[in-house]
């Protein structure tokens, strides 16, 4: 379900040990409502990485919202356009100054190609100056590692040669869902993106039990029908199965852009 | 990360003990790719509970859409227009004769009005009449119960008041993530969307390895940094206070709708 609005009435309700003074206190900390929690969406990225956050921090009364490059604001999710979602933003990037927090979605050929695009990565930095925090979902850490913001930090990224891409941004591969180093946070591959979402709520508004009532305004208690998800839990045919895809593409593509063993 | 028609390309690699004869059979068994999975998009939805069901099935190269019912196709997804997410649908209700596969997302206020919306039931009740499955994410239930698919079934929905809203719809409560019973499939709350797809992977590739490479490409290895997400992982304190603020909310709005204790 969702009440966006209507979650600020629970606390009231949430009272017993919580006084008055608490419940006003209960405002994220930083205001990150001022200038928002910006999440930029472009053409290629994982629809996922985007609005697993988007929604959660909704949920949570948080002032999110989706930045385009583009002025008509369309955007499609899909490496092939046709076969993707399309949704429009609420800014395009003239319309935005500063965000409070920068989330950088991921995805594939499409987030590798912007990593050759100078004038995405020059606005990844400008909003990255006077943000509280810079986050970033899956792959979308290879824009962020490209911007230079990841050097000399612990990080995490999609599963597939993890390392190896962090490596070539300078930053040290943790293997978490999602990792915090100063104001950098960044998680794995798409479905973390709500994990760090929940993360970044937690940390914005002090509380277990209001993020525990996102977790349950999402029913969030995930159990899929097989064990999986991680390299760990995956069967090798499947890791490594996965990973030749991938080198594949990259290389069909994109040749030299992924980093070799 | 995403590949979406690149992961057919993964079956081939994940060789050893399958033959080529074992390649060629997999394909979604019924073919659901015909008339394709249609996710039914509506105003005040949750984004989640569509768009969750969505990239996951998509990921896994299955011809999954969303239909509006406003031939403009342009749905928002929040009660409050102004705070939601601003989606283009694949196709609208005219463009569309049948479906494989009929997904109905939740959401809150907005859902239930729909359940009061005979149009709404109705093309549910045709759309039904012709799938392979029928299903729904969240609050979805109300409007499959309404339109009284789920009589004498097992179902399962969004845990506030799951008990008393399905016992309205003739049905019976089963608190899983997701219930199937004959063609119908429930889930639970928001997230549950995504397990009820990686279930429908399953079912239709009747294979292990293709839902956890799908999941290895979501790296849907959740981790949220507090316990939580259902009721019985929730402090009472939690659980109790967001079912008096959706109590109060519906009683607000559409009085009469929720049923009593």
């Amino acid at each position: 379900m969702k009440f966006l609005t209507l979650l600020f009435l629970l606390i009231p309700a949430l009272s017993g040990a919580v006084t008055h003074e608490d419940l006003m206190n209960l405002k994220p900390s930083p205001n990150v409502n001022e200038h928002g929690i910006g999440i930029f969406v472009y053409d290629g990225m994982n629809a996922l990485d985007a609005l697993g956050p988007y929604q959660t921090l909704k949920n949570a009364g948080l002032n999110a919202f989706l930045i385009s490059r583009n002025k008509d604001k369309l955007v499609t999710s899909s490496d092939t356009p046709s076969r993707g979602l399309k949704l429009i933003a609420d800014k395009s990037w003239d319309e935005v100054d500063q965000v409070d927090v920068l989330v950088i979605p991921g995805g594939a050929i499409s987030t590798a190609r912007l990593t050759q695009d100078k004038e995405v990565l020059d606005w990844i930095r400008r909003m990255d100056q006077t943000s509280y925090f810079t986050t970033s979902v899956c792959t979308g850490a290879w824009l962020l590692g490209e911007a230079g913001l990841l050097k000399g930090r612990k990080a995490t990224t999609n599963w597939y040669r993890a390392k190896e891409f962090l490596a070539k941004y300078g930053a040290t591969y943790t293997n978490e869902r999602y990792v915090q180093d100063g104001k950098y946070i960044t998680s794995a591959g798409v479905t973390a993106g709500i994990d760090m979402a929940l993360y970044l709520i937690k940390t914005l508004y002090n509380s277990k039990e209001y993020t525990q009532a996102v977790m349950l305004d999402l029913e969030y208690d995930p159990k899929p029908p097989v064990r999986g998800g991680s390299v760990k839990k995956s069967k090798p045919i499947v890791t490594n199965s996965m990973r030749v895809m991938y080198d594949w593409a990259f290389d069909l593509v994109l040749p030299g852009f992924r980093p070799a063993d």
